[in-house]
């Protein structure tokens, strides 16, 4: 491992397009000084196609396609568009016995929480089943992850439910991927925090048995619709059967936490309360004591919508806001999931096929009577510990819906709402997540705000409010990085040569007569002149503590350069006038190994030769060691 | 200079409070290896107002109060509001001289500038003068550039005669500071030219004597508008006058410009053309020949227009976004010109109290029949090349305009108005930045795309049009910025212990089995994702060229964390997630160098426990050194 020391091997190989000038030896005694690298050019074209390149395509889609015939290019194609067909080459028996429990646990969970969120989302129950039967088969031919589940969920069915009374067609997965970045991590707890608490607050219609209720989501207007109704509108018995469900699906959930062998508990107590409490209603007449139940649910496979989709009318504009707002969160939901999973069993999850298998299944769907379908985290983990392998656990889950779907639906007419108000409750409740609260308290402050924000924004306004306020203060924290970077002043970190900031490393030391200033960002219009005034700031204070002590003046400013990953020419001109500025002062100004675009930039625009090619070093060292002999006494 | 050398001095302070276990020397052929700095927490509110205080007043406004009794802190306080009290002290009758012949030369240029701006601005030309006379008269009693001549300019008058046919109040300078930064100079640039196209086409009116002239602005109109009137609409007596005396004001520019001593040819030559032309008409009697003159324009001081000043009322809307329009315009305009003669003489500018002064000094204009004033380029670099040494320059040109508007004013009746458009277009055609134009290109092809950009907006199509563009595309680059951070592989320079970008330096070697990413960029939600998955792409493709060359596979994973100045809870999770992934493939990760914050928020979050506090280094040299060792060979 020679090559990890510092040698003085003679073979370096100097490039002969040498446009600096720091490059010599002073004497023996001083350590080597490397001059700054300066390659060579790169074509404008080939630019601009590397930036489009990393902006869009980072993942390097075409990459399995490099150096291949084109008929094998072809398949490869096809298998890009369809991933089952690649990994279905290798599918076993052993496999399907892990997708086969799977499916069956995720579809016992999913048929009482697909009625219930369809409910949610005012819709008639049988969408909810008619969404975890279409959705889920198209997303297992085109889907890159193993062990999503797919189906409607709680948020967009709150989204939808609350933001339009009429039908829109889904079509809203053409967004760009790098969109979905602008949800911050805070934000989507605090939001998903808000809307658990407000889809639990919706429940109380049902647990309560109210019949008038406040169409309205916000804590206030619940709260008083729940207490004008305590005296004639409650319903002991609705009450009784829901509390008591209830707690034991709370009983289940807790089991399934504490001892995670028994993950399948809380996964089909849904059913059985389902089916129990049905079967207790059909006994026992209490849909006539003011126990409301179900009622009536259509029999029979999705009917085509395509009849219904219309791309004119007047709530276009309002379909295609909210249809944008729903895609959204569908779609960093699933995302989340699909790549939390992918990394706990290291595979590569493909943003982009994603959002085309999520946008494909939601076309799709939306001509077969379905609403938005997405992947569910409760679900997605059920399947997870049940052991699923492939997307196969979808097919499963599909067909179970299926058979529900052809067979059994009739039966469900006896089940009172009551049991899907608690299913909803139940199920929700883990989108509270009050220890990713605490941490994004311990991590970053301006983060907590931030959920915070979106949090209280959803419970006391409106999910829509909450999402704003989510998605202001994130871009309110993107102007602040990119106007007010941070700067600090580095000293030597003894016994070493490197220079580290000092207020971390208080037991660095300056140097005297050289002042060294870090900047933590490239030199933007956006924030160039706040740079050049908070370095003279730097500047300022530290003559006002030198002549306090009378310590020697300072004679060279040295900025670091190495986190300005690039310049533009508002930056450019920001150091032409730092220059000046320093001139007056008779200070010289250094810079300390700026990156391979700035220094391309420094050259372009002359300002390398205006300071001097002798005034730029590879390192701090290099340039303290460099000038220290050249320093007035 | 002893503490510039590496030294091995054990005076070294070791902080008590060593949360981090990287602190050791393996044997005495290594290197010392320093552990990384881990400072004392700070409080919570001193986090925030720190940051508040770093975004809102960076330069530090209350600097000179600090340790000062109340009794001066209250002179201090009346003197930051009114800064010729502290000036005004030391004012000499030296100064004087050089003020008072800037005074006069700007006032020569700026009273036929005055009319012909008011003309474009569809006001009457007294407006143009009133608003010479106001302005200045309290900036410089509150401003803090010396060298700026305040009054209407261009742009900003073509943006009111574009934007608006009544009237409007401009109190819209209470904008936050920071707002300026997103207009980037390349846009600026380019607004600039297109607005000399237009306001040049403009002047075609008044140059030609055309009588029926369109009111768009952009150059598809106004060119047709020019040719339909070829016929019967031009006035070839006007186009005599106006090209003649165009010629005269092209080549005293020309002559100012080659000979920097006679920079005050070019500054009264307007007022010569006024003088010659006006003479001329009057005795010729040429307006009864088709030329058009001035004709009218009012005598006396500003009346009072307070009683013209309505918060109510259908247009307030309209005139409250054209006002925050005109506004950041002339603000952007008078604070760059301040600061570009700021540098030069090396004085500080303070952008807050620059706000103030010239929010104070319109909204008294707009009290005072006075329309939107700020900095004039051209006549503020008059008044520098004049000798001007403080802001009485403005005091002197504006009692000129006060004697101008009280005795002369009659004298312009006869004025054609072809001279006024001859030094309209002669004074705009420098807002035309060519050699700015190509700086940009050279520089950064991103920033002339936004450049152009706002140019063909402007010209083709309107001003609001190009600003919008302008805005845009600065908008997208700051995107761009946040969301696709770059990343670099490092490798050895030959003969020192430093790392760099291979890229750049192409003699940089690699460490065998340890591959080295550098990110340049805080870790955010915005590029969390992309950040971790660029990593593995890298990670990856070396593994495959490792393959292909039979040589050991990577065991390390170095993450150099120098420029990531922050990170969040998506940062975090993200960091958590390339963990795991490389886990699965029995690669350790490694980080070099984080910073202050990050380091605080690793173990806020506990992450740093996870991946182990021996896995974080001082620098990569020091990781290296330490594993070297421990490889596998």
């Amino acid at each position: 491992m020679s090559s990890t020391r510092v040698t003085n091997e003679e073979d370096i190989t100097r490039t002969a397009s040498s446009r600096t000038a720091s490059s010599r030896r002073h004497s023996e005694n001083l350590p080597y000084v490397h001059k700054v690298g300066v390659p060579p050019k790169q074509s404008l074209l080939k630019e601009i196609t590397y930036t489009l390149k990393e902006t869009f395509f980072h993942d390097d889609p075409l990459r399995p396609f490099k150096d291949q015939s084109s008929s094998r290019k072809l398949v490869l194609g096809i298998q890009s568009i369809f991933p089952i067909l690649d990994w279905g080459r290798h599918y076993s028996l052993s496999k399907f016995k892990g997708d086969l429990i799977a499916g069956l646990t995720i579809a016992s969970l999913c048929i009482p929480q697909d009625i219930g969120y369809a409910k949610l989302a005012n819709l008639d129950p049988q969408f909810g089943l008619y969404s975890s039967f279409v959705p889920p088969l198209i997303y297992a031919f085109m889907g890159s992850s193993r062990d999503i589940a797919i189906g409607p969920v709680a948020v967009v069915s709150l989204l939808l439910g609350t933001m339009l009374q009429d039908e829109i067609d889904p079509k809203n997965k053409l967004e760009l991927g790098f969109l979905i970045d602008f949800l911050s991590h805070a934000a989507i707890v605090g939001f998903m925090a808000g809307a658990s608490i407000t889809i639990s607050l919706q429940q109380l219609k049902g647990l309560l048995g109210i019949k008038k209720f406040t169409k309205k989501t916000d804590i206030v207007s619940v709260m008083r619709s729940v207490w004008t109704n305590v005296h004639h509108g409650w319903n002991w018995q609705t009450i009784l059967i829901g509390l008591t469900f209830l707690a034991f699906l709370l009983l289940a959930k807790y089991i399934g936490k504490k001892n995670r062998k028994l993950f399948w508990v809380p996964a089909i107590a849904p059913l059985i309360s389902v089916i129990i409490s049905t079967f207790f209603v059909y006994i026992t007449h209490a849909n006539k004591k003011g126990v409301q139940i179900v009622n009536h649910i259509e029999q029979g496979i999705n009917p085509s919508s395509l009849n219904k989709i219309y791309f004119t009318g007047d709530y276009l504009a309002k379909g295609f806001r909210i249809g944008v707002v729903a895609g959204m969160i569908a779609l960093t939901e699933a995302v989340a999931i699909g790549r939390t999973f992918a990394a706990m069993k290291d595979y590569h999850l493909d943003g982009n096929k994603e959002m085309v298998a999520l946008g494909t299944m939601n076309v799709i769907g939306s001509m077969t009577s379905c609403y938005v379908a997405t992947g569910s985290f409760s679900r997605s983990a059920v399947n997870y510990m049940a052991g699923c392998n492939t997307a196969v656990a979808n097919i499963v889950m599909s067909c179970v819906v299926l058979l529900t779907l052809l067979v059994i639906t009739p039966l469900f007419k006896y089940t009172p709402n009551a049991i899907l108000a608690s299913i909803i409750i139940s199920a929700v409740l883990g989108l509270f997540d009050i220890d990713a609260m605490i941490l994004i308290w311990k991590i970053d402050k301006f983060d907590f705000v931030a959920c915070m924000g979106a949090f209280f924004g959803v419970v006391f306004s409106s999910v829509e409010m909450g999402l704003l306020i989510a998605v202001a203060i994130s871009f309110a924290k993107i102007l602040l990085q990119v106007t007010r970077p941070r700067t600090a002043v580095l000293g030597k970190v003894p016994r070493t040569s490197v220079y580290r900031n000092i207020q971390q490393y208080p037991e660095a030391t300056k140097v005297p007569g050289v002042l060294i200033i870090r900047v933590d960002s490239a030199i933007y219009f956006s924030n160039s002149n706040y740079i050049r005034e908070r370095i003279l700031r730097w500047l300022t204070d530290e003559e006002d503590k030198l002549q306090e002590n009378n310590l020697p003046r300072i004679q060279y400013l040295v900025v670091e350069m190495s986190p300005v990953t690039d310049i533009d020419t508002s930056g450019i001109h920001s150091l032409e006038d730092l220059y000046k500025s320093l001139q007056k002062r008779e200070i010289q100004l250094i810079l300390a190994n700026p990156g391979q675009v700035v220094l391309d930039k420094l050259h372009a625009s002359d300002f390398a030769n205006v300071i001097g090619d002798d005034k730029i070093f590879l390192t701090v060292a290099d340039a303290i060691t460099t000038l220290a002999p050249k320093m007035e006494p």
